[in-house]
């Protein structure tokens, strides 16, 4: 119990800490968790601390447990035959080796496992967040800024693989440039937020495009996925993934609101409590765990559970404690578990090599400049760089997206940490710039004014 | 992950099924849990459903998966080698085998974590809802009560171990009749109040008793549980590790109540959120950590950070939203994980030998001698039958001592399921005797009344 005990503290510490430590740089929180994480995981291994040497190498210890529990080898044994050569094997086999083994992949399965279920959470507070009604709102400009935003990075990203990883499959070049399309619409709407700017024409396309854009990201998830699942590329292929996903997004939405108002009030009756929670994560799971079964990412049933809520206990229940209320105080407990994690697995060794900086690098320059371009989507009398800077941040979505392509196997040590370097450089300037860029825009405005007036 | 998120969703919709059947009929909710882990267990056992098959057996689970990975034999060769001969042991052995074995290690392995976290959170909570300056007036009568309702059953467990189970070890012995001492007050407590009778003498002379009972209870669990890792019972060892034991719950409690009041407001200052939340379950965490280290049961310490936060939260910032509350979705989600767990792991097989049938007679049978006979510690002037039967129900704290030695490896199968017998006998049993007994009482006094002014 101990070492599962001390590891949350630790999570829970590092979160506190390294959002406290954000927000008085007008950061956002997340970048903390993540900056935290990578500290902590990298200090951890060079001092040889046995569970955090074996939490850092992610899915490669949870295969060599499976290894070690179906055949007649111990862990070490399976570390030794499944870890690929290099300083960091011998390592995880002393970290591996005795009663400290056993243990360490214990609180590893177990912090992975409660990192997956707060992705779960996330997307589905984020599916709360979103408002079905307002995306039918938003209006052209905001989709085309979406499409737009989407498109190009995914395009710049196949270019750039062909360049520095030639010999890489087309299912793994479109992975990577799923990873580029997200956009993370928490931290923007932060930054306009503070700025007090949430009801100008640019911020208000930006909003809009940011929630299309997670949709948008989520179906580009589901094909990416299934496309590295298969093994194969082919038109046929996509289209006939990109019909299912659509299928199950929109058709668990239209199932899920005919269904929870016939439903919850009927339990409620019933006399259950806690109906609203339980209904609400019930729901979440269940739609999670209908995507996994017919092949699509678990996050995109948690994202339409979200939705479903959304607009029921919006729409119908106005009168109650929200559920985003009643969440709130496990949110704050268990989402910074899967960014302390992200941040944790980022090793700093990989960037040695030169090609993890230059891999960094180009991701970065693609991730940027793909956004970028999508702000002259928004089509005249608006700022393109605000909205091209709003769309910057990759957030929670990329690093998602980074960590199920771990799983998969198609994202490397060297490719994860590009990608967490590339999510947090995104994540970094988002917020200075736009403030600089809205401040610009309000002074421009002002003198535009004063010399009317004048 | 998909087990996982059947398995969350299976816990979550039997504790809501069965806390929703038990309120019908005026039972505790934790009894419907409980009963509906028993019947999901054993049907799933019949049917051969691999993982819950792996996660009925508990400790040795996790005992083979161990042996799995320290050694070079796979999880089948280990439940050869460790599990008991008998017809259990091939079902155990088809479960692990193949792809399923680890996917189930690893669902019981978290399932087995979160409900050891479930109950640090439960104590955490009896704590926040116990009260020290309340505990300081209980007055003599409560803890006369207490104290028998301790000493009695104790020695009559002791008894009863020494005619049914001559072999056993002292230790052993004590560890049973620890066991038998645990008074819930939350289920009392709750009849008192939906009767309406809490301001009643005997209500409040049975609700001060179970909370000075919940103290000693865990004193005893602290003493009994060293006694156990140490093998050896003698004078003095009791008396040191009663003496460590009071040391650490009266010497955190202190410290705590020192440390909060400077700490909160300044971490508060500084900008933290939700420090209420962290700084409250990080402190039940911190101290659960530091008990299990020096040798004591980790719910000592949770229950400690509970006693501490209450008094600093309910005197000093009274105008705030409580703590209590907050934690109220936690708790929801949380806690029922423990009791369907425990459910799951009655195997009603071990009926079949008489013994267990005969070992749960005899410990239900002292468990209600032992309070009743508590009773007449209240005096004169108040039904001594109410408060005796106010004291019968052992609830969590019961099945807690019963769970952790399991683990210890001193409660064997047929005794861990005749113990959960005895805690379903007892909380089942209180409710209606207690409306019948408070009702009888009522008349008798208007009976009285009546008489008087007439």
């Amino acid at each position: 119990m101990a070492p599962i005990l001390i590891a949350l503290m630790l999570i829970g510490l590092s979160a506190a800490v390294g959002g406290w430590l954000m927000q008085k740089v007008g950061q956002p929180a997340v970048l903390g968790e993540l900056l935290v994480g990578i500290a902590i995981g990298n200090v951890a291994y060079w001092l040889r601390e046995p569970i955090i040497t074996v939490v850092r190498e992610g899915d490669l210890a949870r295969q060599i447990a499976d290894y070690a529990l179906r055949h007649a080898v111990s862990l070490v044994g399976a570390a030794q035959k499944l870890s690929p050569p290099g300083p960091g094997t011998a390592r995880l086999v002393a970290a591996l080796a005795g009663a400290a083994g056993p243990r360490a992949i214990s609180v590893d399965l177990f912090v992975d496992q409660l990192s997956r279920l707060a992705v779960i959470f996330l997307l589905f507070l984020v599916g709360l967040e979103t408002s079905v009604t307002e995306m039918r709102k938003v209006g052209q400009r905001s989709f085309l800024v979406a499409l737009v935003g989407v498109v190009c990075p995914m395009a710049l990203g196949l270019g750039a693989m062909a360049l520095l990883m030639p010999g890489s499959t087309p299912a793994h070049d479109l992975f990577i440039g799923g990873i580029l399309t997200a956009t993370s619409v928490g931290i923007t709407a932060r930054v306009f937020h503070d700025l007090g700017v949430t009801r100008t024409t640019e911020a208000r396309i930006v909003l809009g495009a940011a929630v299309v854009d997670d949709v948008l990201g989520l179906l580009v998830l589901a094909v990416v996925t299934a496309l590295v699942v298969d093994g194969t590329v082919s038109f046929w292929g996509v289209l006939g993934i990109t019909l299912k996903a659509v299928i199950f997004l929109f058709g668990s939405i239209a199932a899920g609101l005919w269904l929870t108002p016939r439903l919850v009030p009927r339990i409620r009756r019933m006399g259950f409590r806690n109906v609203r929670l339980l209904f609400g994560l019930g729901l979440a799971f269940v739609l999670s765990w209908l995507a996994t079964r017919i092949g699509l990412a678990t996050i995109v049933g948690a994202f339409a559970a979200g939705l479903i809520l959304e607009r029921f206990f919006t729409q119908e229940l106005e009168d109650e404690h929200s559920l985003r209320e009643v969440l709130s105080p496990l949110e704050s407990l268990v989402v910074p578990v899967f960014f302390v994690l992200m941040g944790l697995q980022v090793k700093l060794e990989t960037f040695l090599d030169w090609r993890t900086v230059e891999l960094a690098a180009v991701l970065t320059a693609v991730a940027v400049a793909g956004k970028l371009v999508a702000g002259p989507a928004a089509g005249r009398g608006v700022s393109w760089l605000s909205i091209g800077v709003g769309m910057l941040p990759r957030g929670e979505v990329g690093l998602i997206f980074a960590s199920i392509g771990r799983a998969l196997g198609v994202v490397s040590d060297k490719l994860f940490s590009a990608v967490v370097l590339m999510v947090v450089v995104t994540t970094l300037v988002t917020p200075p710039l736009l403030r600089l860029l809205m401040k610009r825009e309000e002074q421009h405005a002002e003198g535009a004014g004063a010399a009317v007036s004048g």
